[in-house]
């Protein structure tokens, strides 16, 4: 099958390479020329604009969307609903949030042109192992695009799925990434007490590693937390500094919106934002009010 | 190699039956007859009291204690200390608290006998996958247990070590359970969510089903909350109760001791608090007190 990727970095190009292994043909657009060669270098063709790529691939065509959410992604599908054909069909594989996907899916619509959201997880390690997709949009649309999906998936027909109507695949790859901010909490959480009990003089590494296998807490996640913790115990040069890039408020709003208690993704989410507050403001309210009822010390800058 | 294996429940008598198809040998105690007469189905010997569980076994003796952890596993070892010799060596398998282990350690090392504490995870599937083992105590009498080890672990060098000296593998495996805690309320939460979208109509069957495969999410955790949605999609006739058994709120403890911070696992506990309190006094007075400052109505009994 045939496919134009837009984006190739470290996603779309990783993607666009896994394609052309199995088989698949893959067009490429990028702005970067470097991007374009590499994947070139790899067997598959590239345009150097929107309108090139989709003039040449074959009818229907089938766009695939490797792009940051937001803006352009929203600019990127503005752009392909102007170039596009009835019966075409536009993947959006990126993180947008699935109210966006809804738009989209919308706009898609009015003409014709299948929309469909795939949620894509398993990061730079897709590769190899395969991507993890939720798929959401027209059943017959995503049947169409099978041969697509079995070649990006661990398996033929492991590892991805339509899970419903156009907008349920971002967000349950929304869901996904709330789970894992909690995952993720708890296992630094405990690594940490570990690391503070010095009088056992516990090996952090060693201890990941027993858990890997045989344990209830086993976990690919606890794979690479081990393995990083194999190369730097110490987390050496590492700044206590936790980025979060959407999806996890997203699912805390997801919850305030059905009513539904979430309190450890959440707060998993909160934890994120603590960790970049390095003068809290709320930690000197709290020093002042021990102070001014109990006469308690305030520790000065 | 010969073990005494006192406790034959649910981890006991499928740990001996490991060890036995393993080639070791393993006489056990318990004071079911039906638990002894099932371990000598499968090629074990059995005693029917401690004394001549002591008495069957070649020394140095090493006895392996599966019993539930605080009084009856403080009897156990005030029992053994009482017919034990200089050198027999006793494990405590099970998940006793590790300042207990301490306890116990000092009371052996009084009397010269090797005390070692052997965090267990993988609960009723350790029989066929093995059992992760973190493991506290004196470094040769550890290692004189090898082929023990290497039995009951899943592979001959994976998923067991020595961590640090007695105590260190119960405190591990305690803080092993304190994350399971995190991990379990995570997904529980992410779970709830899709549950609730309702308009999507998702299957949250199939969704654990694409994420076992190339997510981020992956572990054995979500294996075994994927199967049990597809038995139970709905989760017919199960109450929104949740047990704790202990480590929880040791791991808890132990964070308050380190002045470390740990809120996700602490929520994770307060949450199974909560779903145990299904006529919260705080809800009502929560619900009160809206009344008294803004006149807020009250949902009445």
């Amino acid at each position: 099958m045939e496919l134009g990727m837009i984006g190739l970095g470290k996603m779309g190009a990783n993607m666009a390479e896994r394609l052309l292994q199995g088989g698949q043909k893959v067009t490429g657009f990028d702005p970067s020329a470097d991007a374009r060669k590499a994947l070139e270098a790899q067997g598959g063709a590239s345009a150097d604009s929107l309108q090139a790529l989709v003039k040449a691939l074959p009818t229907p065509r089938v766009l695939w969307l490797m792009v940051p959410s937001g803006k352009i992604t929203d600019d990127t599908v503005s752009g392909l609903l102007a170039l596009l054909d009835k019966g075409d069909t536009m993947v959006d594989g990126g993180n947008s949030n699935y109210k966006d996907s809804l738009g989209h899916a919308a706009a898609c619509a009015g003409k014709g042109i299948n929309y469909i959201d795939c949620g894509t997880s398993g990061g730079v390690w897709g590769l190899k192992e395969g991507y993890s997709m939720m798929i959401g949009g027209d059943e017959q649309a995503v049947e169409a695009l099978r041969p697509i999906f079995a070649t990006l998936a661990p398996g033929k027909d492991q590892g991805w799925g339509r899970v419903g109507p156009a907008g349920s695949g971002h967000y349950t790859k929304m869901i996904h990434n709330g789970i894992e901010y909690g995952m993720m909490q708890a296992y630094a959480e405990g690594f940490s007490i570990l690391k503070h009990k010095v009088d056992f003089g516990l090996d952090l590494h060693q201890i990941g590693e027993i858990w890997r296998y045989g344990s209830v807490v086993r976990s690919w996640l606890l794979d690479l937390t081990t393995d990083a913790l194999s190369k730097n115990p110490n987390m050496d040069g590492i700044a206590p500094y936790v980025v979060d890039s959407g999806e996890g408020r997203w699912t805390v709003d997801a919850a305030l919106e059905l009513n539904v208690s979430a309190p450890v993704i959440t707060l998993s989410l909160m934890e994120r934002f603590r960790s970049r507050d390095d003068d809290s403001f709320a930690d000197k309210l709290l020093s002042s009010m021990r102070n001014e009822f109990g006469g308690h010390a305030i520790k000065k800058e």
